[in-house]
This record gives structure tokens, sequence and C-alpha cells, in this order.
């Protein structure tokens, strides 16, 4: 009997263990990679189209500006942003990419990823706990080419926001080579810096410094460069006494607009995948740039009786750019204090720019310098790890510290774009020349630097109604 | 020997089962929460994406609004839409979410979501089965700051649409506290009635109206605030016979556009995830939308001759408007019905509001008041549990009870509206006063209540092409 | 002793394979139910915001070719883009869809899907590896219905590229009969022929050619009935001696950053997925545009002194144009090429056509016939199955036949589209006609055609601010 019941044991358990066995060898393996499958589409297809939305962005800053400037400038404004998508849209691919994100010194990437060489579609399995290789894990869920195209986007916007200071004055073959020059030798170094594998000052190995989405990489770099360039160029010949009201503000709103929409790519999609972090970051662009809006049309309609659509506008990129080093890394309520402070600072200092007759033509620097700055220190302070345990606490949450290593990441920031775009702009200076003769000036950049008009009327073969 | 096969059954045993009970026990939870996770993505991927497209709307709306006026109004026009970004933008993180999403009564909610108290990444876990807690299973797969703030863009939007009906006239004072007040007021209770847990109008728990995405809370609400505010503030003082054309009819076409494209996160996004219900929201929004502007452009040719592009473009807002409340729960051939009876209804309210005298400036309430309420209606004739299992079927469907439901939706949404608006503008008129002064009107709402203009010619300091 | 430990062994096999045969049993039908719906729902919010891309390049192609014709025809220019979205909108629904896609002969698709008969939510379970049934299998990991709305994009904006070549000219009766026809009888037949399962052209069971988003389809099908519309039409009035320069150039730049953003849609989107193809297709439309917009600034800066503003849109489109049926076949290096090439030679197809006399007003042949019919050629040069194994080598990856293959399939597509639109157009011409009168034509499309115009004065009742 025994032996029966030892022989039917076996046997059943040699029936029920065999699937489960086939189960245990097969399945996790196929269970997993179908997961992991999974998560990738979805991350995926979250950052493509975040990238997507960067990539927007560009024109609506072209918009942005192009609504400032006279009608006479209006093609060569918004052809300083949309230069950057063909410029920076290449080199990114051929170089830039590896000077900023490949492995390399403290300082700049390696070489090893130009023309995106071994960069593909290949990520690490999130599910197997392996290690993920050092060289992929910047964002491990993603195809490298996802990543890879996602920051193109940051590299092309970039040197675009620079473009305000020096408007309706700058010849664009100078210009051109300006850009090519600045986010080789600019942007890759402090994206490398601050975001890539070993960077001395972010948090991958370096300073500790926090920079969620681009406050120093983006914001400060531009910011400071477009003061140091507009000192270096000089101010418009109808600088200060003749300028002109903006072209057309609808344009303005338009720019902003498309900006605000596509900043939601900007810093959610700086999460990197989809989930939790992109929430928080989207939740606290959206809150920062509305209180600060709304700071800014409530300063004006105290001081000055009168809230504008170019206050509301100015005031929301002010906020967005505020909230872009912090927004992943703060609470909501801590997003309305930022959006609020920053544009209260960038209010005064756009004020204080016309006092102390440096032409940035279109507030480059109080807005993006001045807010990247005042966003990058409140970053340290209101940042906790309760939304974000890969970040660090900020002063308010017992580490003042933090404010140190951001103050030191702001420095460094602001000497190598300053020096950075002064050396930059004396090497074109004392080569093609950095301005448009005077006469051109005058005459409108469009004409002189493109031979095109903006708006033109019909010729006179136009038959009125009344003529029927 | 039989000692050994026990022996020899008992090790094999344990090798096999040891990893077997390892995997049982190990396993299962690391496979569904990374099952979990892939789902999270995913429709936080869509939902923050929908988001975002639902945030571009309002400056979609600015534009279309924006180019139907004179253009010594546009950037008045032009900042009622922007404004409401910046306003509600913080309000509903203050203290918005709450009164219309926090547990409550059944007609308001509580106060205990305020300042996002309590509001953070959390999910329910959709694969343990447990039943999720009440408080949040609005969206079980997505962080609940997702979904508050998928919700804020429609809080955003809907007070802007009611700017339509009050333009060039309503100090920008008066306007930014009224939508303030009817923001709080109006909106958030009515949002909770229908879509709250426990609001006395929709489906979790109330009367049993459908309301997709937003027929009554959003269109209704909004068109018939517009018409009570058409007649507190009285018409302009050049109407009725000395109205102009729209200054700029390209930004109508450009704002429908954007309209159209961000329609698609307002619907779709409505199912709260991505998936099956996502896309028959889809297909119905982009499918209502295209009969609805050739029905209207059918209706013009037929009747007057030609099609306008300012038909097109009301038309096709029309038919969004009439799939809203129905997206989720009708079928793609409903939604060329739908999208055609719309139009055609909301056709002849815009030419019967010409004859009553009302100057509803824009035509808010002919198309969302009218088109809401038509579309309500409709979603109540065709909508059909084989598209929405979570749906209620419609008259056609053999449930004719669902009529008289929605029909008292549209009553309460009526009363709610119209005395709410009427309440809080007659306190608004008693204390800072509604309209600009009559000199005001006439030179130009840009200037009287922005100091600034929307398009400025260069001084006279061009050189011209002529003079070189 | 002996019977104690079988015993024991027995209870604990008993306790230990009872949860693991419950688990083995059940969870693996959940576990792939739950996968299953995560990887639908990543991809299905993939398709759905792609799908809304595309719809949003209608719009950004109106405005691109709205700022190229004078302002008296600006809104007819418009309205020939947006009406699309109405006819396709309908048709689609009613009947294009299955013409498209449904089972049907090498030529055409069945009637089976009229009206959405049978075309639901369901996808196939890509997870049991069952052989997907072969109607479904467009996209396996999506409702049905997404695929079909992605697809009625396409459908949409196509049409709507030809209007380029018979703008200010083209009564809008006969216009939009025209495009009815030409979607139905061109439109859907070549799409079939090309990705319909059967279809004779395609990778389906047809030549083998490669078509990844539309080369042949889209732009070489636009292009070449743009090319044949032009000649039967005849020139403008004023051709093309008094011509006028583009009314508003900021449009044209609008209308091109919205078509680049919408083009990740239209390409990555192509993948009909989420993931590592897309990530490709995506990295390669950028990359293209960048490098073509760039080209096209390059010749022009050589050959002509300056870079224009409407020649960077147009590189762009080109870029954007000759990567397209490319996309997800070659790699970034490859994509560079491909969008410096095309550009290059639409460069000077444009200058050609201007010596042949041909009123092609806005470049539409040159552009996208020329930039489609190079991009389909380069793809048969740079295609590589290392980036898509569902794909083919290319000649350079050793495949001189695809070459062949690819020019049949051109020949094939230039002969459908130039004979289909002769045909339609002849017919329309001898029924409602096709041109409006002479005096129309002088007056302006958008009197003569849909008695509005695009910009409007105001009346003279303004109060000047001297005024007051």
């Amino acid at each position: 009997m025994l032996k029966k019941v030892v022989m039917i044991g076996a046997i059943a358990l040699v029936l029920l263990a065999g699937p489960l066995i086939g189960n245990a060898l097969a399945a996790p393996v196929d269970v997993n990679a179908a997961i992991s499958n999974a998560q990738t589409a979805a991350d995926t297809a979250f950052m493509l189209i975040s990238a997507a939305l960067v990539l927007l962005m560009t024109p609506g800053l072209a918009f942005f500006y192009g609504g400032f400037v006279r009608s006479r400038n209006v093609l060569n404004t918004l052809m300083m942003s949309f230069v950057l998508m063909g410029v920076v849209g290449v080199t990114w691919i051929l170089w830039g990419y590896s000077l900023a994100f490949a492995p390399g010194n403290p300082f700049i990437g390696g070489l090893q990823w130009l023309g995106l060489n071994g960069v593909g579609t290949e990520l690490t399995d999130y599910l197997k706990g392996s290690n993920p290789p050092e060289i992929l894990s910047y964002a491990p869920t993603i195809p490298h080419l996802a990543f890879m195209i996602y920051q193109a986007m940051f590299a092309i916007i970039t040197p675009a926001l620079i473009s305000g200071a020096i408007a309706e004055r700058m010849s664009f073959t100078a210009y051109s080579l300006f850009v090519l020059l600045w986010s080789t030798f600019v942007y890759s170094p402090l994206a490398h810096m601050v975001w890539g594998k070993g960077g001395f000052i972010g948090l991958a190995g370096g300073l500790g410094a926090l920079d969620f989405a681009g406050g120093t990489v983006v914001h400060i770099s531009s910011g400071v460069s477009a003061l140091v360039a507009a000192i270096v160029l000089g101010p418009r010949k109808t600088y200060p006494d003749r300028l002109s009201p903006p072209h057309n503000v609808p344009f303005i709103l338009l720019g902003a607009g498309l900006l605000w929409f596509g900043w939601f790519g900007f810093n959610a999609g700086s999460a990197l995948a989809s989930g939790s972090l992109a929430t928080i970051a989207f939740v606290n662009t959206n809150t920062s740039a509305a209180a600060a809006a709304l700071t800014w049309l409530i300063l004006e309609k105290v001081l000055r009786g009168k809230p504008t659509a170019v206050g509301a506008a100015t005031g929301a990129v002010a906020g967005l750019v505020g909230i872009t080093p912090a927004a992943g890394f703060v609470t909501p309520l801590a997003a309305i204090l930022i959006g609020s402070i920053t544009t209260f600072v960038c209010f005064y200092a756009v004020s204080f720019k016309h006092k102390i007759q440096i032409d940035d033509a279109l507030d480059t620097y109080p807005v993006h310098g001045v807010g990247g700055t005042v966003g990058a220190i409140l970053t340290a302070v209101f940042a906790t790890t309760a939304v974000n345990s890969a970040g660090k606490n900020g002063l308010l949450y017992g580490n003042p510290r933090e404010l140190l290593v951001e103050l030191a990441a702001i420095a460094i920031a602001y000497v190598v774009a300053g020096v950075g775009t002064f050396v930059i702009l004396k090497l074109i200076d004392a080569t093609v020349g950095l301005r448009v003769k005077e006469v051109a000036e005058m005459q409108g950049m469009d004409i002189s630097e493109h031979g095109e008009e903006g708006y033109n009327e019909e010729f006179g073969d136009r038959i009125s109604v009344s003529d029927k």
C-alpha cells in the first residue's frame, strides 16, 4: 500500500511539477521580456512625444521673439531660432551628443559616439536586476537613440534663446557661426558637467548640484551668454531713444502658448520615463507658470495701473524658467512660490536692465539668466527627497550645504558661458565681423540679411469689389 | 529500494520545488508590480500628453476669439483666455480641485484636499483586485496628481469660453474677478455634481446622467453663463449697426486648428486611460468635427451661395462641442449624425441670435450652449453599452428613461450656471463695476485696459530700399 | 519512520503544490492578459497621439501655403486644406478606409468595412503566439479603430498637398468635388496597393517596394497630381509677369514648424507601435529635416548670396518628404545624406519649374513629387535590414534589385496619380467647370469663392488716443 501511495504521489508529482517546471523555466523569461517590452513601449512613447513637444518650442520661441521686433526684422528674428533646428539638428548627430554624454573626463564627453557610432536601440533589461552597463544608464527603459534625440531638442533651443539679446543687428553669417561654435564649445561641455556620467557638477559623480531640466545648462548658460553678447555687440543704432513697440503682440502670445505647451515635454520628459516623477514635474511646471504669469500681471496692475499682454507672456516664461531646475524635486505648493518669486525678481531685473543701458534687446538675461539663477537657488531651498528620492534635500529640509553646492554650480555655469561666449564672439569679430552695416540695420535685417520681407502688399493689379 | 526511490523523489522534490516555491512566493509580487508599473507608465504617458493638449486649447481659443474682434481689441480678447491659465492654474491647486473632486456632499466636494493636501502620486494596484479605495478610484492606473492636473486643464478653459459673449466691453479687472468667482462657485460645484464621487447628477451615485467629457460641465455651463453675461452687460456701443468684420480670419482658423487638435486630449483623455475607450472617443471626436464642418459649409453653400472660412471653423467647433458628452458612449456612425445635427441646430441658433438682439459677441451661447444641449440630448439618444459597458443605453437602444435623466441634468446645469453667473455679475457690478467707459470702448480695449496695442508700425526712421 | 516521511512529504507536497498549481493554472492567463493590456495601452497612447500630430499637419500645411499667396487669396488657400478635414474625415469612415485597407484584390480593397462595419476595438493577443487573423495584422497591439483613424489622418492631408499647385484660380466647388473623387479613386487604391494586405506594390505580398510612411502613397501621388492639375488648369492670369511675393512669410514659417512637429507622428507613428522602430524613424525624421534645411540655406548663400526664410521652410519640407519612405529602414547618417540630396535636387527642380512655365503655384511638384521620388530611390539605396529586419536591404547593402522594384513602384504611382487626376479634372471641367472667372480671380478668391476677406480694417468709428 505504501508503495502504491508513493508511486501515485510520484506520478502526481511529475504530472503537476512538469508543467510547473516548464513554466518556471520558460515563462519567467517570456513574461519578463514581455513586461520589459511593454514598459519600454510606454516610456518610449512618452519620451518621443516629449521630444516632439520640445522641438516645437523652437518655433514657439521664434514667434515669441519675432513678435517683439520691428516688422522689418521679423524674418531675421524668426530665422535666428529656426536655423538652430538645421545646425544643431545635424551637429548633435555628428559630434554634439558624444561631447555631451559619452563617457569622458569631468569636463567634456569623449569622442566614441561621434556620428552616433555605437548609439542604437539597445536598452538595459530593467527587470533582470543586473547592473545596467554604466554607458546606458541615463534612461534604462528607453532605446539609447530615444535619449539621444530627446537631448538633441534641448541642444537646439538653448542657443536660440541667446538670439533675443542680439536681435536686430547681428549679421546672420556671424550668428550662424556663433551658434555652431557655442553649441560645440559651451553647450556640450556644460551639459556634460551637469548631466553627463562623471561630469563634475551634477548628481552623477560630481558636486551633486540639482538641475532637473536645465536651469544651469539651458537658462543660465543662454542668459549669461546673451548678456555678454549684448555687451560685445553694442546697442542697436536706435537704442535707447528710438525703440519701436512690438510689431505683433499676438505673435508674442502665440509663442508663449507654444512654449508653455512644449515645456511640459521639457520638464516632465526630463524624468526620462513616464510615471510619478514625470507627473510631479508636469504639475509643477503648470503651477509655476500660472503663479508667475499672475504675479507679473498683479505687479503691473499695482505698480503701473494696467496689466499687459506682453507682461503675461513674459511672466509665464519667467515662471517656466524658474521651475525648470526644480520641477522634479519640489512640491506643487513650492512651485507656486518658485513661480512667484522668480517672476518678482525678473520683473525688477527687466526694469533694472533699462537703467544700466545694456541693449539686451528682448530681455534674455533678465528672464533666462536671472530666472535661471533664481530657480537654481530656490531649487536648493525647496528640494525634498520626499518628492524625489533620487534627489537631495534643500535648505528648508535641513540641508543648507546644498545651497553652497548650487551656488558653486551657478558660478561655474556663469564662467563657462560668459568666457566661452566672449572668446567665440571675439574670434568671429576678428574674422567675418559681428554686425551688419549701419545702413543695413536701418533698412532692416530682413532685406539686408535674407533679401526678403515678412509682409508684402499685393501688386497693384487687384480689381476691387466696387470695380465689379 | 523503495526507500531509495522515496529519498530520490524527496531530493528531486526539494530541488524542483525550491525554485518553484521561491518563484511562487517572490515572482508574482515582482511580476505584478512590474506589470502594474508598465500599465501606469502607459496610461500616465497618455494622460499627461492629453493634459498638455487640453492646455493648448486655451491659446487656441484665444486665437479663435481674437481673430473675430476688431484689431483694437485683439489683445484684450486674447488675454481673456490667457489670464485663465494664470488664475485657475493657481486656484485649482489651492482650492478648486478639492471643491470639485474631494469626497463631500452631493453638491460640492469637501475641503480635505485644499492645497493638494494628501494628493500625491499614489495609485491603486489594479492587479491585486482589491477594491480600490473610494478616494482614488477616479482613475486607478495613474497617479492621483495626474488626474488632478488633467482636470485642471478643463477648469482653465471653461471660464475662458464665456469671454466670447462679453468681448469688446467688459473691464479686465471685473472679468478677472468674475472668472475667479465663477470658477470657484459655478465650475467646481457643477464638476462635482456630474463627475465627483457622490455628485447628484452623474454616474457615480447620482441621477445617472451621461457626460463623457463635459457637455454639461463645460459647454452648457459656459454657454448659459455667456448668455446671461451678455444680457447683464448689455450690448457693445456699436451693436448692432456698426459691427466690424473679423480683423484676422486666419487667426480664427489657427485657433480652430489648435482647438481640434487639443480636443483629442479633451475627449479621448476623458477615458482616463489609454486603450479601447480612448480610441473610440478619439475616432468619434474627429468624425463629428468633420461631419459638422462639412454640414455648415453645405448649409452656407445651399442657403447663401458661398461656404465661408468662418463657417468651417464655427461648424467644426459646434461638432466638437456636440460630441463632447457622447464621445465615449456612441458609435462612429452616430458621431456623424451627432456632428451634423448639432451643427444644423447651431447654424440656426446663430441666425436666431441676431434676430433677438442679444449681443453675445462671438456666438458663445449659440455654439457652446446650444451645441452642448443638443449634444447632451443626442447622447441620451445614441448611447449604447455595446460601445461602453460602464455607460448606459439611450433611447435608440431601448432606454427612453435616459432622455429624461439627461434633460434633468441639462436643466440643473442651466439653473446652476445661469443663477450663479447672474449673482456673481451683480455683485461685481455693485462693487467694481462691469464695463469700461464708453470712450474707452470706442478707443479700444487694448489701450484702455492694457495700455498697449496689438500691431505697431515702426517709427519713421526706417531707410527704405530705394534710399540705399 | 519511512511512512511518516512519506506522509509528511505528501502533505508538504499538497501544501506547496496547491498554491503552485493554482498559480500555474490561473496566473499565466491573468498575467498574460495584463501584460497584453499594458502593451496595448502603451502602443495605443503612442498611436493616438501620433494621429493627433498628423491631424495638426493639415492646419500646418494650410498656413505654409496660406503665407505664400496674396492676401486676397489667403482664406481660399487655407480652406483648400481645412476642407479636407471635413470631406475625408467623413468619407474615410463611410468608404475610404474599406477601399484602402479591407481585404480585396491587388488593386483595391473590398467593401466589407463600409461604414466601419466590423471595425472595432478588437486586437489580436500578441502574447498567445497564435497566428493573428490576417484581417487584423496591420498593427496587432492596438485596437483596429486606432489603426483606422491613424490612416485617416494621412488620407486627409494628402489631397490637401495638391492644392498648392492650383492655388489662386480653381473654383472652390470644383476643388471640393475634385478632392472627394481623388481621395476615393486615387488615394484609396494607391494606399491599398502599397500598404494593403495583398496590394500588388508593397511588402505585404506585392512587389516588395519599401515605403515606410508614404513616399509613393502620399508625396509622389500628390506631387504628380499637382503637376497634372497645374497643366490642366493653366496658369494664373498674373503668371508669370505679375506674381506677388508671399503676403505673410511668418505664416510660412509657422506652417513649416507645425509640419515638422506633426511629421514626427507621421513617420514615427508609421511604425504602428511605440519602441525601437518608432525611435529610429523619429531620429531620422529630425535629422533629415535638419540636414535639408541647412543644405537649402547653404545653396542659397553660395549661389545667391543670401539665405532666406522661405528657403529654410521649403528645404525643411523637402527633407521631411525625402525621409518619409525611408524613415524606418535607414541609419541616422544615411538620413543626413537623404535630407541633403533630396533638398539639392528639389532646389534645382524649383528653379527648373520656373523655366518651363508651368504654374505649379506653390511648388508642390518640385518639392513633394520630386522630393518623394528622390526619397523613394534613396530608400532603395540606403535601406538595411540591420535597422529593420522586417524591411529589405538596398543597393549599398548588396541588393541592387530593390532599386528596380522601387523604380517600378514609383512608375506605377506616377501613372495612377497622373491618369487619375487627369480623368477626374476633365470630368469636372466638362460639368461644373474648373476655374473661377477672370474678374473673380483678379478680384481675389476670398471674395469670389467665400464672400469674406482675410484681414479687415475697423470701421471708421474708432476714437484715437489723441482724441481722448
